[in-house]
């Protein structure tokens, strides 16, 4: 018999299409669990039953809701030796320290996510007292769809990542659509959500899972006029999502293929270019190199240094064999990106093809090109290889450097490094505008992976990193912005208004907007 | 010769595909004026222009952005007489007090988001002090379409109003589209703006506009990788504009039409039926009816104070000839909605037809229906009459009032009428939570029309009435939103960052998110 999906408060061996079985990397072989593929009845019950909790959400307290999150966290912990063990099966990532590191970071993502229920200052209560005019975020009155990627089994995952804990908390219940290749991980989350619910009496649908449905059934997901909205991390095959979301006017968002440039100018060369390479090694090799964060691109201009630079991180990456990637379709697209790069006129440092015998694994890469062929061939040199692989690119001066960055796509992030003095400084003045409006976010001197969970965080940026340049997916508050609507009280009798807009403030300490000024003390 | 377009900093007799004129609606006649309808070429021009004014603005002091804005408005005031006088030609509304008025609510507007740019704290500059990432929101990087409707020749104007004035001061230039049906107002507005261009020394392609270009042009325009966003507020035909803009990932915002239900309980009928019925009356014939906030459609319970309600509202519009539409196509709209309503079952009390002999007015219109053939038919008896016309929906029990809220469409704002003292407390407590998730301003005792332009307005709503729930087209500072980016800095040196983000507070007074605490002060 298959694995029942998560229906409505109860795991159901509901009607099936077919099944499908997730596979362990590690060994090439099938794992002995059977999911199913659901028919769009099954959907369509789960989009109802999740429009029910989205009502009944909305008279479940803020404490329940808090509560909820709190108690599914202390649950990931509880179970945090068979969460890890199926995730390392699932996606042979190194059980510590990154899934046991991915845990915490989910633990804590949930934590802040019960913090910003309780501190209810990211409601953005905004009170005009002389029109008598009072405005919040509140949810949007219908499920949120959260299609979870492959690279991030627990941090990301439909059923227990920044997506949805950013939509539970800004009061919407969760669709979670497991990502296939480890099903097994998300059935032990959801399972651990269904017990919080349990435990804390929210609405019975508030998280429900399933596995896999037909790519019609999820475009039919997406655009249901029930729902609420949805959150897609993964390939661009999301816009085809995206197309379906917007012709029904429902809010999407995604978070697609980045390649994430990395500048290195001259003087950082000059100063640490020993530990710059160690540095992009990394970066680039951590996890695989399976991040949307990974440093894809580098430039540098043309000079000595730059040519030992690329042949200290050629000496490291080929320092070690490819990693084992999630899927047997990773090395085949890896292979992909780098032909594609290839015939665009990129030339080989090392890597660039499978390690020899093996499925999963495909050798760290290392490309260059200089940035005249990268700004005549600047789709293809952008295409993304998730994987271990950067692209250097080397301009001849520093005005072709700058006007290179005007065929950067939009990115995720743009990372300068630079002289610890100010021999750099011109020269970043030069770059910085040109790249501020193409990335979310900017670093100095640091490789981008590592997506701190902060208030000031953008994991987000220009199309087609994202959808939209002013969300982002990680960041609490902020990203609960993306699973609320603006309402609105026009001359409201007080007693009808929700607690956060009457006089008086309703926990001491919330801050909200009154009359043009941020304030926790009460109106008047 | 025809009219001149403003092209980067010019008024320009470019090349144009054929010309049109605007009408007097009081005449029915043509006015004298030429308009081009500009080829594509033209479109490509001016887009290129406003890029390069994106990235000037970045270079631009935000004293002379705040100068422009009120400059502006200055202008404006000074140029009252000639700018109404032009409006009431093109449009027919009076010019007092609805053009005076519309053009004090313009400058109002211009001088708040001056006032936005110079406080600054709209930017939610957001400091994360432990992992020293910090964040704001900032302009797009290329030009902001403004498409403008007909129905508000100066407040929402593409070359004046609240898109404008907004896309403005979160720092971004902005490309006019002018209504045509009032082209000349449009060109004067256009004219004072360049005049505030050049005295205050903002980038000369700050503002550009023209009058037409074809719907093909319309769709790359609005898909262009060099603009930054779109607002449109029109018709469904917005819809064509979010199918491009969505496929090329370029934000667009749209207000489009919307029925702005009226709940009237028992209590306030028996309590003040004749005053409702003149607040009915004021705010469904204001401004011949054309307004997004109008109020189409009034539920009311079946009974014997509800029938004299609908007989008193019904003398009312009858008591008047209905006034002059914005462009004879107004009529012909009105006659295809009601007799799209009359298909589905509604029944005449008054009004439904063109005035006699006038081919811009249509008469008052009121009509019934019942909830259950509204709930039959809801998507006919939801077409937008865009005029003085309202469809009053009479339940036969409290359950199918609130039964009925579910077949509603996203709208903009919805009114409740209810017992000053708390007979109709326990019906409201029905109707509220299944009405508030449908709009995005809910009122009591209160039309919908006047649409304040407060910090805490939302002008928006859930689809279809606009194309995402989170955003409101007044209110400032909030309406900024919708034309920035969010910019996030992770370890970024100290003099490199905005000053908004650096450890001094730039202003003193600007409002800051450190460490998870609204503050006016420096961090540390």
């Amino acid at each position: 018999m298959s694995e029942p999906i998560l229906l409505n408060g109860r795991w159901e061996h509901a009607a099936e299409e077919k099944t499908f079985q997730s596979v362990n990397p590690t060994t090439g072989e099938p794992l002995p669990y059977e999911f199913p593929v659901s028919p769009l009845d099954i959907v369509e019950a789960m989009i109802q039953a999740g429009a029910q909790a989205a009502a009944e959400l909305r008279d479940t307290s803020l404490e329940a809701r808090a509560a909820f999150l709190k108690d599914f966290a202390d649950r990931l912990e509880a179970n945090r030796e068979a969460i890890v063990s199926a995730a390392y099966t699932e996606t042979a990532l190194s059980a510590s320290p990154r899934l046991q590191g991915e845990l915490d970071r989910t633990v804590n993502q949930l934590r802040q996510a019960a913090w910003a229920v309780e501190d209810r200052s990211w409601v953005t209560a905004t009170i005009d007292t002389a029109n008598n005019i009072r405005s919040m975020f509140g949810p949007l009155g219908g499920p949120v769809v959260v299609f979870g990627p492959n690279n991030f089994p627990l941090a990301f995952n439909g059923a227990s990542g920044g997506d949805f804990a950013a939509a539970i908390a800004s009061g919407n219940p969760v669709i979670a659509k497991a990502n296939p290749s480890h099903a097994h991980t998300t059935r032990l989350l959801a399972q651990a959500a269904l017990e919080s619910i349990q435990a804390t009496g929210v609405p019975r649908a508030t998280v429900q899972m399933l596995y896999r449905t037909a790519p019609e059934n999820g475009l039919r997901l997406v655009s249901h006029p029930a729902i609420g909205a949805t959150a897609f991390t993964g390939s661009k095959a999301g816009l085809n999502l995206k197309r379906a979301a917007d012709a029904a006017g429902k809010p999407i968002y995604l978070e697609l293929s980045s390649v994430n440039p990395v500048f290195i100018l001259a003087g950082a060369l000059d100063e640490r270019l020993e530990s710059i390479a160690d540095a992009l090694y990394a970066s680039c090799t951590l996890g695989a190199g399976q991040f949307c964060t990974n440093p894809g691109l580098v430039f540098l201009l043309a000079s000595d240094a730059s040519e030992r630079f690329i042949e200290q991180a050629g000496a490291r990456f080929d320092s070690t064999e490819g990693g084992i990637l999630l899927s047997e379709y990773g090395p085949e697209s890896m292979a992909e990106a780098v032909q594609t790069w290839e015939a665009a006129g990129a030339s080989r440092i090392t890597g660039g093809a499978r390690v020899p015998g093996e499925r999963f694994r495909f050798q760290n890469t290392l490309y260059r090109v200089s940035a005249q062929t990268f700004m005549a061939y600047p789709s293809e040199l952008q295409t993304e290889a998730f994987g271990a692989a950067s692209l250097v690119i080397v301009a001849d001066s520093e005005a072709e450097l700058v006007q290179a960055i005007g065929s950067l796509e939009g990115n995720l992030t743009g990372s300068i490094y630079s002289h610890t003095g100010s021999v750099d400084d011109a020269l970043y003045d030069a770059i910085e505008p040109a790249l501020r409006g193409k990335v979310g976010r900017l670093l100095n001197d640091k490789m981008p992976t590592g997506v701190t969970v902060s208030p000031a965080m953008n994991h987000g940026g220009p199309f087609p990193s994202t959808g939209h340049p002013g969300f982002t997916a990680v960041g609490i508050p902020a990203s609960l912005h993306r699973f609320a609507a603006l309402y609105s009280y026009d001359n409201v009798r007080p007693h009808r208004l929700p607690p956060e807009l009457q006089d008086r403030n309703p926990t001491g300490t919330m801050w909200r907007y009154i009359d043009r000024a941020w304030t926790q003390s009460d109106v008047g």
